[in-house]
């Protein structure tokens, strides 16, 4: 997916390097540990876990993020560093201070991520011994070794990069992500890394950031139930050096609906490597009574696993997905329903519209990418959210997860 | 489970004829239409799905129950006849008719059940050709057979009888019910039905029902996501002739003991024989701030698939419980928290107590049965869930139920 050739050398954004190295927390040689850092200190944005429970390097983040500007951040895989104590983010703020004086910077600048199996101290250690050998390894060309060191369940690193032309100024917005397990309704960690040129007034950053991120990983995860460690961020460092962009700056528009394609697209990309998965889902509801119904009738659908196992046996269970609706909570009337798999019609106004239609939607269950669409026909409001079947891979792979 | 020596006359209640009879609806020789019937007309109370989606079985016993009087249920699994529009609603109506025809009784006293698939017409031509065989069948000792009769994926009938003395009298409770699918947080159909022949008065009836039901059947299940279908009643027939009990009887509070002890155990009946489970896991939550954050925290552990399929591989992943935990809303404190497997306590105030701990924890997971207490430590809030894993077989007998 993201493998072409010469690619590395495609994520590319000017004023940051990057690096990925293996370090040894996995316990084997896969890359565990990256870097990312910029030239200049950044304007910087940043979501977290809804979780009551949080990861240290997601207390470490959160407070540091307050002052809006970073200039590195250190993410590691293979330990969530979560459920740690005391302890635990002391080890985060080493960690972060470790790199900030190999960098030579000011620890406060520093930014720390952690994703893999909670409950188990960080083997800072191998981590400190690790830290000289990271830094060096920076690179212009690292952000795909980094996407790669952030990897915990997933099959492949996720990274996607857009450049454009806007009032005569080329931007670049390069993003990292990893995903795992089924993202939703679970408690898979989301982490995030997005890196810009763009001069951008940070409180302009952070809305467009938080818009971007409430329709693309808000829209496969759900707040409230979220990770211990979930977090997204992104930094703008202003070496496009176009005039800073602020809410009334006539760019940002266009800024935002490009930085939305980069999440969406990274989104799309945690679901099609979803653990186990063998199909990619869009549930699409429409004409609800509000945005918020169709929200809420869309991820019904998309968490039930009496549906995603549907899905995965091909079978054109339409009376799962009504049922999931009608159990979401949104304002429905069932006599008004009608349901498609692509371009055919399952059900109309609340009944089947027959055998031969299903006969057809079977056939379009067999694909590997299809839309459900519901239509409550009762108001204006609309949602999307991705997702993906529930195989027996799945559970075989989070039954061994640990050992 | 329920099959011992002579149990079918084991099963009997004064004044209660049952029968259970294959119609064919599942297209075998399985028993799939089942009728209970009290020789005088019963005090009632019922309890029906949360699922704005309602089957037309429920439409009909919805309306009906609030006269609080019934003389019979009819039952059928293998359809549930649920997103069938009006033509449904008259398929229902036309059964308790010829039903109510056949036992020559008022056709509102009849009251309808269904399970099964959604979205099909019932066949009602067979359903009604079979009535008077079903009629004919009625005996004293046919609460087993009725209660086979409701079955669609469980494995085995699940009876359960109590008979007490209190204050003299004899009470008899029996109790039947059909499980299926994981049924938490899924739509898989609840059906139960409880005959005893106390004499009480329906209101009070109701009450006690409803608190048997908060503490039993709404542990295994979440309200506001529950099937098309879902439908819980008693019928008390007044045959042991006490004198009528009101709230304010010295022996309602027993009779509501029984009561409970019975829905419970039917209750666990179904979680054990949940679709692909291997273990039976109480999940315990204690000393929360109130009993509603307990219940929240409670649900949300059992609800995991990340969870549930830790179980299955026997994985002391407590990171993924407390994660759940932190996740449910629950007003909680990370610092405060112990979690236990059974006796053997693997996090104390938020963190690991080691690694022999969760090796002797490992041993506790590997056993079919085993208890997840988590204490919160900063209230008094307390509440109970029974729940399983989740296996590759769940996901084999969901992907290919319809076919």
């Amino acid at each position: 997916m993201v493998k072409k050739k010469n690619d590395s050398e495609r994520f590319i954004v000017p004023g940051f390097l990057a690096s990925g190295i293996s370090s040894g927390i996995k316990g084997n040689k896969e890359k565990d540990l990256g870097l990312i850092y910029s030239e200049i200190p950044a304007a910087t944005a940043a979501v977290f876990t809804q979780n009551r429970v949080k990861a240290a390097p997601v207390l470490l983040s959160m407070g540091r993020v307050k002052r809006h500007l970073c200039q590195a951040v250190v993410v590691n895989s293979g330990n969530a560093n979560a459920c740690t104590g005391k302890a635990g983010l002391s080890d985060a703020y080493s960690t972060a201070g470790q790199t900030a004086q190999r960098l030579g910077i000011d620890e406060a600048l520093v930014m720390v991520a952690s994703t893999g199996v909670i409950g188990k101290r960080l083997p800072v250690d191998r981590i400190h011994r690790n830290i000289p050998q990271l830094v060096e390894g920076l690179t212009p060309d690292g952000i795909l070794s980094a996407a790669q060191a952030i990897l915990t369940t997933d099959t492949q690193p996720k990274v996607v990069i857009r450049k454009e032309v806007i009032n005569d100024k080329e931007f670049t917005i390069c993003g990292i992500a990893k995903g795992a397990g089924m993202i939703m309704p679970n408690m898979a960690t989301l982490l995030s890394f997005i890196l810009t040129d763009a001069a951008i007034e940070a409180e302009t950053l952070e809305n467009v950031f938080k818009e971007g991120i409430r329709c693309s990983f808000n829209r496969i995860t759900i707040d409230g139930d979220t990770s211990t460690n979930d977090m997204a961020m992104i930094m703008a460092n202003g070496k496009a050096e176009n005039p800073l962009m602020t809410k009334s700056s006539g760019c940002v528009g266009r800024f935002g609906e490009l930085l939305s394609e980069v999440l969406t697209k990274l989104a799309m990309m945690i679901v099609k490597d979803g653990e186990g998965a063998t199909k990619f889902v869009e549930i699409s509801v429409v004409n609800a009574k509000g945005e918020s119904d169709a929200l809420r009738a869309a991820l019904n659908i998309a968490n039930s696993n009496l549906v995603k196992t549907a899905f995965f046996g091909e079978d054109c269970n339409w009376g799962r997905i009504v049922s999931a609706v009608g159990a979401s909570g949104a304002d429905i009337d069932i006599d008004k329903i009608d349901v498609s798999f692509d371009d055919i019609l399952v059900v109309s106004k609340g009944i089947s519209t027959g055998y031969e239609q299903e006969e057809r939607a079977h056939r379009v269950l067999e694909r590997e990418e299809f839309k459900v669409v519901v239509d409550l026909n009762c108001g204006l409001g609309k949602a999307k959210v991705f997702t993906t079947d529930l195989s027996p891979e799945y559970i075989n792979i989070n039954a061994n997860y640990r050992s």
